[in-house]
């Protein structure tokens, strides 16, 4: 091969690795050298699949034929009915697409649909390498920390009215609790996006995959306010601990089906369907039962307070961060402290990582890796660097009517909290040093 | 949503779902009204899934972790151990994708690569559409019956000549035993097609999924005389039974890591990872051992008995077809009896296999999806509608040292036999009528 060489579609070349699953190889790389890592990069779950879901792919680990691409009816029908009993959606087997992750299924959202994409930031973190894979714009909203990390509806209307073209087709990822910032909305935000969203038609992905996950529970969705522009993403990689098994769902109302079959269509032509054991398996997940509520119940309960007291630690050292509402990550804000960090030649929030990791051992993901202006010094951590099953089973022996006290981070969570304590010690040194 | 309606990507409008898993669905809802239908349109392998690799799959169960982009460790170097082991190709681990299917990895190989696509005809049903999903050219080089469906050295190196730009980088993409004709490639012919691909520099993306299942065995792989220019495919689907599990790999030479690694970045921002039980349970099928073997000697008598048996059915009946090398199909030519189906009403490959269907309750597929021209009158037929648990069970009683009898597949396959009669018997209707 001498003549020709390396010949790439030129929306891919130089594209690097997912960031989260680049910091976990990064972090396993170092503790391969000897150093000690604090790997707060991966937003995984830390607590094992219930039992009864495990036992369900046990005992269709024998399927083995082509499930239909659009998902097992029997799936497609647990998943309508999670969402009509945990979010009141009027939601039907019909609507649902089974995918292996929601990660692929927004792959081909974004494949299909053709129209102007509307991101607030901070977002996760493949949104926009996907969108420049395919070639499609996005156009970011920026939120502050003020807002709460939120879009409101006023921010939305206002760029929307901005626009002369009204009939532009749009399309509005929103993600609550939302990774990277735990952030949720209130009833009243979801309703006043759902009417501006109702006003300008525009289509709303509701990626509620940490719905279950919300720290004090009563989940909301947007799509109660707006069924008929709402699709709903979801799965089982969060709120039932499977990130590794590769299961995602969206919810379509009636009126979006032509997305829906366009995705399908696509679908039979990549992924044909997903892994049909897991399907099997996921059947138990989503119809729930008093076994899947108790778990989550002790999973929100120990992530209530890990969030919150890291949130207090980080905190008290000055660093700006709001008290989370869901899912297990902190978009934590040094802006407060920049002068001193610039003295210490750090300008972004890359250079920000990279020194944290290199002097505390502490991996966590720079603000830019969430579509945040490169030199905010802004960060994601994920404090669920902790063994789940162990904190789980401690927390099953304790009677869920009340709160877990301080003291059980302190036995089963100490290398989160000794993060936290490296961080705080770290920005505290930069002050010192200024 | 009344202003904007469908805003759909012009590259999937009207895209209709995978030609296989159409017919599929077809045949159930057809089966649904209470019609015969002889389901010869989806091609599945008819046998369970080896009961060693079920029980890792069981005994994995549990494994919930995000496994690493490229594959799980242990199975990328299961992967490269049976290419070494089975087609003496100088693999490494490091080299070896694993994917959610070979159909998602030649979907995010067609997105990264950037050049012209030579596809011998008749092919697989998804090359095409996966193209033009993507927007991409492909050309096709249609093979004829008297060529056994297969692309010669000089066929290509006659396509080759005639383009002014030798430099134009290109990939040719081989299938063998192939889909949808059950052909495989003489030593002799690969070494040709690979001296002529290294002189032009033309990658070849050897689909080598039927490869287990050439039917006296010795699968040579192309791979063995162009190492650094091809990308061999392969996965659980066909050979292993385990088409529903949803697991292709890719095994790259270290020249082509370029192509791996784009495919891995966008593999990152997609399906991420294939499934972790599924992945764990692997590797001992790609291990192989004297279980697998068995099981591949008795599968392969049993394809090797049906398909013979159905071409000579077909070919007294004046059809064109080849007896099989491999694989499950059969491509059919109806070319000798266009008279008569043409005073019948029918003029393509789309109206016969409406017709057949409809006259005989027999399900195949159109030569049109396998990208041959619309008005030939070809057909694929995949022999497999017939319980391969019970005659795996029943060859499993006779010495493999032995071939089986004709009235093995009288007792065992007797679905398969009789959609052969049924068509043989309407293509006398159509001879008589004339």
């Amino acid at each position: 091969m001498n003549g020709k060489h390396v010949s790439l579609n030129m929306n891919v070349r130089g594209l690097k690795p997912s960031a989260t699953l680049a910091i976990n190889e990064r972090s396993n790389a170092l503790r391969r050298e000897g150093k000690t890592v604090y790997k707060l990069g991966l937003g995984q779950s830390p607590f094992p699949v219930p039992e009864c879901v495990v036992n369900a792919l046990r005992h269709h680990a024998h399927e083995k034929d082509y499930l239909p691409v659009k998902g097992l009816p029997e799936l497609r029908e647990a998943v309508a009915d999670f969402h009509r009993r945990k979010d009141h959606i009027n939601a039907s087997a019909d609507g649902v697409l089974i995918g292996p992750g929601s990660k692929e299924l927004m792959f081909l959202l974004q494949l299909v649909y053709y129209g102007e994409i509307l991101l607030p930031t901070p977002c996760w973190v493949s949104y926009g390498p996907q969108a420049k894979i395919i070639g499609r714009n996005v156009h970011l909203i920026h939120t502050t920390y003020e807002e709460r990390w939120r879009i409101s509806s006023a921010r939305l209307r206002s760029y929307l009215e901005k626009e002369n073209d009204t009939f532009r087709p749009r399309l509005l990822i929103l993600n609550y609790p939302g990774n990277p910032d735990g952030e949720s909305y209130t009833m009243e935000e979801l309703q006043e996006l759902a009417e501006t969203a109702r006003e300008y038609e525009v289509i709303l992905l509701s990626d509620e995959i940490y719905g279950q996950l919300k720290h004090r529970g009563g989940h909301f969705s947007v799509g109660r306010f707006y069924p008929e522009g709402t699709i709903i993403s979801s799965g089982l990689s969060k709120w039932c601990g499977a990130g590794g098994w590769r299961l995602g769902t969206f919810t379509f109302p009636k009126s979006l089906f032509w997305l829906l079959d366009a995705m399908a269509a696509v679908a039979s032509e990549t992924f044909t369907s997903v892994s049909a054991p897991i399907q099997y398996a996921a059947v138990p997940a989503f119809r729930g039962g008093p076994e899947i509520e108790t778990y989550l119940s002790h999973a929100r309960r120990i992530l209530r307070l890990t969030g919150n007291r890291c949130a207090d630690i980080l905190k008290e050292a000055g660093i700006r961060v709001h008290s989370p509402d869901g899912a297990f990550y902190l978009f934590i804000d040094f802006e407060p402290m920049r002068d001193q960090l610039k003295a210490r030649g750090i300008h972004d929030s890359r250079e920000l990582c990279e020194r944290l990791l290199l002097d505390t051992g502490v991996a966590i993901l720079p603000g830019a890796d969430f579509e945040r202006p490169a030199d905010e010094l802004s960060a994601r951590l994920a404090y669920v660097n902790f063994d789940g099953a162990e904190a789980l089973a401690a927390s099953r022996e304790i009677s869920l009517d009340q709160d877990l006290l301080d003291s059980f981070l302190d036995v089963h969570c100490p290398d989160t909290l000794e993060a936290m304590e490296r961080i705080a010690a770290w920005v505290k040194r930069s002050t010192e040093n200024a």
